[in-house]
């Protein structure tokens, strides 16, 4: 398999996709990309805000992978813990990391996508084409059918292989289900929240209203609300909120007062910063929180889905870009071991990869459970004080689970979320027990915190818990 | 709400359909039932073969609630326990209960499901349309569309409220899938294997050919055989094996030879028993093992979704039907509760059932590896001589996983499966750190293996893994 001789259709030119078509083009593969938007660099389709993204680590991977490290960070706003603003106005911080090297980062999606898109077209092996929307997939014959935007005509594109990173509503994905050829499993999970944009402005002068550098969170048990800063001095906020349970829902905000009223009661202190708010609340729309799994990602060695088209997760643990890069670097190094046909490569790339991107779709839904909930909770907010502190004083020789998923690249996110859960558990139950103490020697919590979460481990490896 | 002047229309007459049509018809609601189907008593439709179901406690509450519980008796052929044929020919049986009056049954499929709608027409409120498939439900207008078999007509039928009881395949739930009016969770989920109905036919003189009161199993690690006995002295056998991987798997099984040769190296003594082996192997389908599980159940209070349609599960604890006639008991149990309107009975009846059938679809793929390599297991079947020897010494005090599942139907299957995981895991680490013995005392090791299940079911609640 010659790969300059290779016609690679890549469906989608989003984070994803346009991040593949570079590498493939850097790998010297005939690339075109058909995505159904215009062009981002030259129409604004963000509605005029723009929209970030959290970005670390395993991203970091790819883009060191295709040379725009330095140019990626120029894009980043460091964010190094999270800025807790509990009910009466009080803040505190708590760190991502003990270590004061790992931290994330705040990036904008259209930035980044931006620049991914400039890098690729300067292959001159790599087309991108803009406002073609893909309707299906023939998986069979490895063609694609295609609308445009502007002209409305149909067309059909064929290649040697198809890879749809066309997100969370994959054509391709939708071809797999429908047509029934084949045995496809796929599930799709909503929770009961959905989730709503919302806006902090910077001040007169261009300054941040309130802390840069940080994820603010405003939890308060059954729904909670998020602040990431922007380059231009705004912060982009998330209102997470159940459609229709409780006191105040998406449901039954309905008039400008009842917003107000909800804001006033629930985040007093945020609303101080949203003169903005009514309008952005009924601007912008409600949109639910979905996890999609499916499985075989590939048709022989004709097609294969990567990104949110293969596995869209919630955003909790600021993992869905990352885990799409990390795709990205798993299929290169695939690649690199030359199986010579596609089908050995996506089945090799799948078997790797799955078990990966399932456990981060686990961990991000348990991550809002914690973020709404845990992060008030004394012995969940004890754990947290004692990880830090164990980070600190054995930066080699500790990781929360936090850590071993967010800034422990080189660990897949399956044995990252293994090993964090077990810890979890046994810190926990060892606060709870009264077994570790939060002012006890902490080199002798690290010892016993390691003992008891090998002990964890085992157990459930012998009550046949890890075999499939 | 007056229950007799309720129009309720059943889609599906199979055995959910049917159980539940009598006993809505005994409630005194007008009930319509229309199924895709022949008449199943006029017409023989399972290809001359009866097909036979595992039917134990939880379903008898339902043959009980309808007052059938001796008819339905007679059609039983109890099972006490499995006899595992080992790759040597040697056999031995493991009983499925340490209480001599715990046990499973075979029952046909066909004989339950005709007995159910004789019942049910015995009531000149429940009326039962066969040969009328239904294509979709606007579950907004509480309509149906079916299609005439003979006629080819297509026709709309309205009611108060639609009840889809149509298996797997339920053309309701793809109106869920595809109307896209509300955000609809949804999974199907196959496993890598298949499965392929064979039989073992009676003696010349209709004895049968091997132990009748079993339910024989061939378990070979990755694949496995097992008969259940019929009334007519016949077994049906089903192979589960890999459609694609392994020696032997259902694509490369193409030919006479391969498959005789398949069942010599694996199955020598059931190949004894089936001579026509060759022609059930290859004029029955091969069907593939899926798990399907949805939310929500019920459109306002407009239409609901029951029985598999609802809730598919593996074959492997034989909980299929059961699951599906505790449905009926359970949905009874909140009419019982006179809620007042069908949207509150719909969300009441969601709320108490699904945490119960999702249980029991995770328990059944479970059971799907324990009976194909577990039962090999030394550590594994020492945990079982130890269970049946506490149940049998214990009757009051000790049920294992198996019986809390299929035995204690008094509790959810949920609660069955957390404790039964719980106790599993208790009894596996303690033989295997030799805390317990197989020879030791066994009121010494009941009190141990209580001990330690309450220990680890608290540490789990301490880490907040029951919350969701």
């Amino acid at each position: 398999m010659k790969e300059k001789q290779q016609n690679v259709l890549i469906i989608g030119a989003g984070l994803c996709g346009s991040l593949l078509a570079l590498r493939l083009g850097q790998r010297g593969y005939n690339v075109s990309v058909y995505e159904m938007r215009p062009d981002l660099r030259k129409v604004d389709i963000s509605a005029g805000r723009s929209i970030n993204l959290a970005f670390s680590n395993r991203g970091n991977k790819a883009t060191k992978l295709v040379g725009l490290e330095d140019k990626v960070k120029s894009l980043c706003i460091p964010m190094t813990g999270r800025m807790i603003h509990d009910a009466h106005g009080n803040t505190f911080q708590s760190n991502y990391s003990g270590r004061d090297y790992e931290y994330i980062n705040s990036i904008s999606r259209g930035e980044l996508n931006a620049l991914l898109l400039d890098e690729a077209e300067k292959h001159k092996n790599v087309n991108i084409y803009f406002n073609k929307k893909c309707k299906s997939v023939d998986f069979e014959k490895t063609t694609a059918l295609f609308k445009d935007h502007n002209t409305k005509d149909e067309f059909v594109e064929d290649a040697d292989i198809i890879i749809a990173t066309d997100g969370a509503g994959s054509a391709m994905r939708k071809s797999y289900y429908l047509g029934k050829k084949f045995l496809f499993s796929f599930s799709q999970d909503y929770l009961t929240h959905g989730y709503k944009e919302l806006s902090i402005l910077p001040k007169e002068n261009g300054d941040y209203k309130t802390y840069k550098n940080a994820l603010h969170i405003w939890p308060r048990g059954n729904l909670m609300l998020i602040a990431l800063p922007n380059l231009d001095g705004s912060f982009t906020v998330t209102l997470f909120l159940s459609y229709d349970e409780g006191k105040y829902n998406f449901n039954n905000l309905t008039t400008d007062n009842r917003v107000l009223e909800f804001f006033q009661e629930a985040f007093p202190d945020a609303l101080a910063l949203m003169p903005n708010l009514v309008n952005d609340f009924f601007e912008n729309p409600t949109a639910p929180l979905g996890t999609i799994k499916c499985s075989p990602w590939h048709y022989k060695g004709n097609t294969l889905l990567m990104g949110d088209a293969a596995h869209a997760i919630v955003p909790f643990y600021g993992q869905g870009m990352n885990a799409s890069f990390e795709d990205v670097v798993e299929f290169d190094k695939v690649l690199d071991q030359n199986l010579g046909d596609w089908e050995a490569i996506f089945k090799t790339y799948e078997n790797t990869r799955k078990k990966d991107t399932d456990a981060i779709a686990d961990l991000a839904i348990d991550n809002f459970h914690e973020m709404k909930g845990h992060v008030n909770q004394v012995i969940f907010q004890e754990k947290r004080k004692l990880e830090m502190a164990l980070e600190k004083e054995f930066p080699n020789d500790y990781s929360s689970k936090y850590s071993l998923v967010t800034f422990k690249e080189d660990i897949g996110y399956r044995e990252a979320m293994l090993r964090g859960r077990a810890q979890d558990k046994a810190i926990l139950n060892m606060l709870s027990d009264k077994k570790i103490d939060i002012n006890g020697n902490l080199k002798d919590i690290l010892y016993k915190v390691k003992q008891e979460t090998e002990a964890i481990l085992e157990d459930d490896r012998i009550a046949g818990l890890y075999q499939r």
